[in-house]
């Protein structure tokens, strides 16, 4: 479904042209690398002017989620964060080095029972405890990952909010308990962004998301964390070499 | 939006209770290990008898989409086809490993000149010939990819489609070019499913899929594929170990 422009507006065109786009490309109609319709195209499509379109366009470039080539057109670019899948993968580390300020914003922290699912991940009987920490995973202010991990209370008593919001979460159970993660398993797929995710990843629900699903080890193999995370797909993209 | 049941259909009311949950488990409403509603509340929810429910839950179970833990309930099943990353990775050959009887199903094969996304993945001028090949890939007669390959024709003047169906793309080119494919780089983010697409996949525009790219490199480390894959989301799961 084509949205229209509402010339009667106090909204600027260019601006309401822009969010079109933006949408576009947030929901994956427009993927990475494609080719977006020409100026012109765009003109003629919602009967505006050329300077409209270009204003439009610059702003979105401007942005990052467009780029230009001379003489061939404009481009979906691609997403800003790039992650390795080839190694062991830190949110804040990986951000840190990249110079796009990390931030966690921690949801909640609570102690429930396993149910199935938990249980079969940690290797653990059902109705274990497990503390479970939900977080909001920023990158310059921008909220990119909502995570939810589960860790045995057997093996981590307690999770201290103003310590993790200090160190990482490996950092802490290394500290505090001695507990090194050392490994990891990881599994994903792609899924729509629900509605109790996208209030906090600010995007609409029904757009692309990647679920991943994270089992950490220690060094007695022991699984000591298990993280599901809905990772935004407008912003992320992974990647690994493969031999 | 829930769906409702029309009671008066001459579709079996097990039967539409079935597409509609498995309509929540293959657009991901309904997540892999997720505990779904009991029973019991389905019945209330859709105005059916107990047995209607159960007769829906089984059929489910038995297809694979959902399992059943005593005392428990019923979950989401994990998808079938786990996929390695940390591997270089054969659908051919991981299909045929699982006894998934893997099948090409050639859509087209063409000459075109590269656009400056696929220019700038082959390391080739603008414009280059470049030969493109269509191929819907199943497994067990499932549409599981759709994979869009696009190879330099200064390194593979041309495709035979009658070999290519007879033995893999990397065999065909090692046999009659000379070129080995020794590694790769992928590169992968959720998007949704297109109108095209969803033609050949049999699932519906908007439902979750991986995009996945994936940049072939020989001994000489040219690259001498970029392939563009789409894959069902509600089929395949990928994973990866991490050290």
């Amino acid at each position: 479904m084509k949205k229209e422009l509402d010339h009667t507006s106090v909204i600027p065109l260019y601006h309401q042209l822009k969010e079109i786009l933006r949408e576009n490309i947030e929901s994956s109609q427009w993927r990475p690398g494609e080719l977006i319709p020409s100026e012109n195209q765009l003109q003629k499509e919602y009967k505006i002017s050329r300077n409209t379109v270009k204003k439009a366009l610059d702003d979105l470039v401007a942005e990052g989620l467009l780029h230009r080539i001379q003489g061939k057109g404009t481009f979906v670019a691609k997403p800003k964060l790039d992650q390795s899948l080839s190694s062991f993968y830190s949110f804040s580390k990986v951000m840190e080095a990249k110079g796009l300020e990390p931030k966690d914003i921690i949801i909640s922290i609570n102690t429930t029972e396993a149910d199935p699912n938990i249980s079969e991940h940690l290797n653990l009987p059902e109705g274990a405890s497990v503390i479970t920490l939900e977080r909001l995973r920023c990158a310059r202010e921008e909220p990119i990952i909502l995570e939810t991990s589960y860790i045995p209370q057997n093996i981590i008593p307690e999770l201290d909010k103003e310590k993790i919001q200090k160190y990482s979460l490996y950092e802490y159970m290394q500290k505090e308990y001695g507990v090194i993660v050392t490994n990891a398993k990881e599994m994903f797929e792609p899924v729509l962004i629900r509605e109790y995710e996208s209030q906090y990843l600010q995007v609409k629900p029904g757009y692309p998301a990647l679920l991943l699903d994270r089992i950490g080890y220690d060094t007695d193999r022991r699984p000591v964390e298990f993280c599901r995370s809905i990772v935004r797909g407008d912003r992320c993209r992974f990647y690994t070499e493969l031999l």
